[in-house]
């Protein structure tokens, strides 16, 4: 078996076998064919598609070309939670000590942020001595120790994903839905998790921006997750504006010390929150349905249980607990400029994609794998889609490094954000729930 | 403009510009983008093809990658001559004597062998003292001294076509008609001829396999030619089976010789160095039709003038030019053994390339560009396609460097050629002639 003729079948549309794709999966874990040869395959698959047999087979491929986490000392069902990826998406700051203060173990590997998305893990190096790196065996530990960690990869996880995916990254074949779902996939199962939820994003701000995509991705997710032997929910969420009204690091752990402070009596990253724990609990056989999941989370917001567990992960992984009872002990930034919206209209549109990347010009995410962050800077959003504003209505403060910078912020959001004549409704927050069952609609497509 | 974006528009299909496909080409040229780029890039353009405006884009982009030839310093109309590539195919050495011996100038520049199909260049060497790396300068006063050189490339030409065409051979690119469109006809038109004879081989033996697919290139190249804004005639000829009887550098050069010297009254290789031949003498202005031509090729053949011109042009580039009249002054093999058929029947078929592959692997093509050659292996074959034979009847005649190399051989001989128990038709020369005008069809498909 040759790479070249493993090329020649999928460009000629053939379905690859099993030997021949774990052959491609390895390669590239081992670099020991060259890129050419693996980016015309990627090229090829993202023209000529794959069955679910092959997504399914190269998933366990990619999940198989490195080390795959044991986390059967932790007692429980062990349900991970993904999202494709979003901006002010910090649902796993929220939820991951809610489902734990209901008794399911949150043992989570997270990554960084790249481009317009933030990543779990910075969030958390925002808090002041937290430590994301644990080795298996602390990880472990603490997950039965208090329930719930959140850290960077254990070991060496699927490694074939990390050759292809900064391949695919300079040569377009990003938007394959195999690609995708085996990418996501591999990782979540190399993972070690029994059960996984999935949100998949939809909208200006997702790697999939029309409804329709969206919802094939996650069926693709959930038919591969099925062949692949694992129980798996996709939810298909909105990213037609950030989903949390803070973005950048320190900010968005602010936004889920205050909700799970009781702070904020709703809006959609506590919905979303909400949502994707009811069925994480659910799949961990704590909670009857999801629902009944989702009144367990919000009583322990009422009774303060979440925020304690947030506290005891903080400790658990060396950072400071403190800042979960005075959130200014989190990295402030110099300049803090409220921007005003200027006209008087219905906000009607956001371009969450130029609203991610001028955070990161910001300083608050990378342009290159070895940026160094600014923990502090970002803007917290003052409106939401359907908003009836006025001149002097606030449309965001800024907190940014210098006035220059503030300057561009400012610039760049007024830009993004479209003020029109005309009202307009407010956008959904979910719109399916994709289960091996099928999938069910929620609520109107905006 | 950067390659990514330019990978982006052909995955979705879409035409690229006249600046994009020049950036592309001499990207290629001067490798100021990675491969794995090139290579995505150059199967998107496989799977969702090209418009004949963007290859002509392409060819002409190729074409300015490097130098051009200028052999305007020649009188007349030079015509140049591309066969797409077979076995036993040596018409450029019949050809070139015989239409410079009709007066139109012959200024060549031909390639190597590598895989199954010979090279011109590598056939011409196995002349005792022959030299064919000769400066611009040299070339063009050899051809306005004696009207015929046949040289090594001069210059760098068509530099992005050498990225491309190796990175094809690894990555299952090389059956794209806009790519072998434009790799053939960027280094003819920079090779400086006024006009070009194309020969599309259809077969066994040839880089497109059915008649239809041959047609399409034919038609394609025809109208990028016409569109690069050259007269270009285009023949179909049939590569089921190897063009002459002789294959293997030394031995080619002899039928050619014997072709001139007249001692061959018919066969396929005349037939088709004839037909060619015409046509670049209509082109050249030197003959009313292209069947004039073929009868000032025959009067040339018979006069000696083709014969004493192909002596006057192995003189002026070094070489030993009794070998016209002493064909055993060429590279003689340790072993020459004769095979016979061992059956009676017809030859139904032959598997031109793994004949071709056959002569490779005696010594007389290269596995590896650095290969060695060994000038004087290869084979006589005593029978085409449609022939009567009997068991006694020979096969063909090996000229091999060993025994064991000649037992080998035989084997490969034998499992190429096909004799069956039905009586079988001869297999036609040509197919088509394509020209601006359209697709005249010869004779009938076998």
């Amino acid at each position: 078996m040759t790479m070249l003729e493993i090329i020649e079948k999928k460009k000629f549309g053939q379905e690859l076998t099993k030997e021949e794709i774990t052959f491609f999966a390895n390669a590239a874990a081992e670099k020991t064919v060259p890129d050419y040869q693996l980016s015309a395959l990627l090229m090829a698959i993202r023209l000529n598609g794959m069955t679910d047999r092959e997504t399914t087979d190269l998933t366990l491929a990619m999940r198989d070309s490195g080390d795959i986490a044991d986390l059967s000392a932790i007692p429980g069902i062990k349900v991970d939670k993904h999202s494709t990826g979003g901006v002010g998406d910090t649902t796993t700051l929220v939820l991951a000590p809610l489902v734990a203060a209901c008794g399911a173990p949150v043992a989570k590997m997270s990554g960084r942020g790249l481009g317009h998305t933030g990543g779990t893990l910075d969030k958390l190096e925002s808090i002041p001595g937290l430590n994301i790196t644990l080795s298996v065996e602390d990880f472990i530990r603490q997950v039965k120790e208090i329930g719930v960690a959140v850290v960077g990869q254990t070991g060496r996880l699927a490694p074939a994903d990390k050759t292809l995916y900064s391949l695919r990254d300079v040569t377009s074949t990003v938007d394959s839905l195999p690609l995708i779902v085996s990418s996501i996939l591999s990782k979540k199962l190399a993972a070690g998790s029994d059960a996984i939820v999935l949100d998949v994003k939809t909208g200006s701000g997702a790697i999939m921006h029309t409804l329709e995509d969206s919802l094939k991705l996650a069926e693709n997710m959930v038919r591969v997750g099925v062949l692949a032997g694992k129980p798996i929910v996709a939810l298909v969420s909105g990213m037609d504006q950030p989903l949390g009204t803070h973005v950048g690091n320190a900010l968005e752990v602010k936004e889920a010390i205050d909700i799970l402070a009781g702070r904020r009596a709703g809006g959609d990253l506590l919905e979303v929150s909400l949502t994707l724990g009811g069925f994480m609990l659910h799949l961990a056989g704590k909670a009857e349905t999801p629902e009944a999941g989702q009144q367990m989370m919000k009583q322990a917001i009422d009774s303060g249980a979440g925020l304690e567990k947030l506290k005891q992960m903080i400790a658990a992984q060396g950072g400071d607990p403190s800042v979960c009872d005075d959130v200014t002990r989190l990295p402030q930034a110099k300049v803090v400029r409220p921007v005003f919206c200027g006209v008087s209209g219905w906000v009607t549109k956001m371009d969450t994609m130029a609203l991610g990347l001028a955070a990161q010009a910001m300083g608050a995410g990378r342009m290159k794998v070895d940026d160094e962050l600014d923990y502090s800077v970002g803007f917290v959003l003052q409106v939401r889609i359907g908003d009836r504003v006025e001149a002097d209505t606030p449309l965001c403060v800024l907190h940014a490094r210098s006035e220059a910078d503030a300057d561009r912020a400012e610039a760049a959001v007024r830009a993004a954000v479209t003020i029109g004549q005309e009202p307009c409704g407010r956008v959904s927050d979910f719109f399916a729930v994709v289960t091996k069952d099928g999938v069910r609609r929620l609520g109107a497509d905006s």
